[in-house]
């Protein structure tokens, strides 16, 4: 059964008060450098994979898309997504991304916004998601940073004042399981490296057009812990294309 | 004045003795996993930047290479290099890498192991790089991974009694100069992040073939701080190609 953190009350009660929450895609750190890797959307068939609230889902619609499926294993999630893109041509599933299945050539783009790291084998859903990718497809995601994932617990090493020392890196060719915390709950996330990621997907047959680690831009650099994110890689974002 | 740390009589007898200067390049431990991604060398024009002791120069050589032409700044290093390769079609260049110039479309394959974090711009290099490749060149490289240039010192993190702990990770934006320890001996090197040599490689015009963090082979894990080398990358290779 793959762990459905979101629909914990308290989980989602957490989550509902982050930034990004409740001020969306402009509130989200990496939005602006990932907004630069996105195709045109007119009239393309778009799939986003832990859709979550549905900004990205919203975002395709208002740019032209002709059609929009949000997959999130999170009922309470799929609710606020309903909510938000109501009268678009939207249709949300509620499955685990790893068990839904479509059509080879069932859309024109794939999006995917920090989940891939809830995904046991990013290489068989990297492979899918070819499969579902008409010819020229594109599949643009952030993931979380192989750097960001390898130790653990996701969080700075510091010294006994609590000061930030340093970002720790360890088990980097260990991939698998690791339990983080995250909004001070436990979250079970899958550390994969950088090259079952990137070289994985040119195995696949896609081709990178953008791979990009997204700073903070500077009008955010004011806010709480910001300017840690300096410090060390916390996301990949990435844009492939199917030749 | 770019720094000449191999020709330095200390240092360069230590480096004389690490295995891959005494044994080559099976004695590297990234050897098995480079070896995948490099060309056919059938008939081309090789150039090395940072040829060292000219063992890849020598590899092309006895895989058909029509020319090679390696460039490193130490005399030392050339003057083995020279010895190695003496009676192939081969040409050395005493230089920095960033100093020397080709006309257009001088080469067929750009190699460099371990040398481009020794460079300042690593952009300003692989356009250049780009530039000298004829259509259909490949550029394979291996360099130091941004996760092991970020914090500067290329140490382990260890407790009290020295003991390892982890692979510390600091300053990952901050790209330029870093003063590394090795064999013991102080060298400069420059951090560059990943999004600046991948997403680099992309903007110059290359195509991305292979990202690959090697792993040592099993049968060196038993070698003295082998499986250390599988709690962090250490280095980054890859395969690109000019359209």
């Amino acid at each position: 059964m793959k762990e459905n953190r979101y629909d914990d009350p308290i989980f989602f009660e957490k989550y509902s008060h982050m930034p990004r929450s409740e001020h969306g895609l402009e509130a989200a750190g990496e939005w602006e450098a990932l907004q630069t890797l996105l195709p045109d959307f007119a009239h393309k068939r778009v799939l986003d994979l832990g859709c979550g609230y549905g900004w990205h889902c919203a975002y395709a619609l208002e740019h032209g898309a002709a059609a929009v499926t949000g997959v999130d294993i999170s009922e309470k999630m799929l609710a606020v997504a309903r909510k938000k893109t109501g009268t678009g041509n939207v249709s949300y599933i509620r499955a685990a991304m790893e068990d839904v299945d479509f059509p080879d050539g069932s859309f024109d783009v794939v999006l995917s916004s920090l989940a891939l790291h809830y995904v046991a084998s990013f290489t068989d859903m990297a492979r899918k998601i070819y499969r579902w990718l008409a010819p020229g497809g594109d599949f643009v995601f952030s993931i979380e940073h192989p750097i960001f994932t390898a130790y653990g617990n996701q969080d700075w090493y510091r010294d006994a004042e609590g000061n930030i020392l340093h970002f720790p890196v360890d088990n980097y060719f260990f991939e698998g399981v690791r339990e983080a915390v995250f909004l001070g709950e436990r979250v079970t996330k899958y550390h994969h490296t950088l090259t079952t990621v990137l070289d994985g997907l040119l195995a696949c047959g896609f081709t990178l057009r953008r791979v990009v680690e997204p700073q903070p831009p500077a009008r955010m650099l004011d806010m709480e812990g910001m300017r840690d994110e300096l410090r060390r890689p916390m996301m990949l974002l990435t844009a492939a294309r199917k030749a």
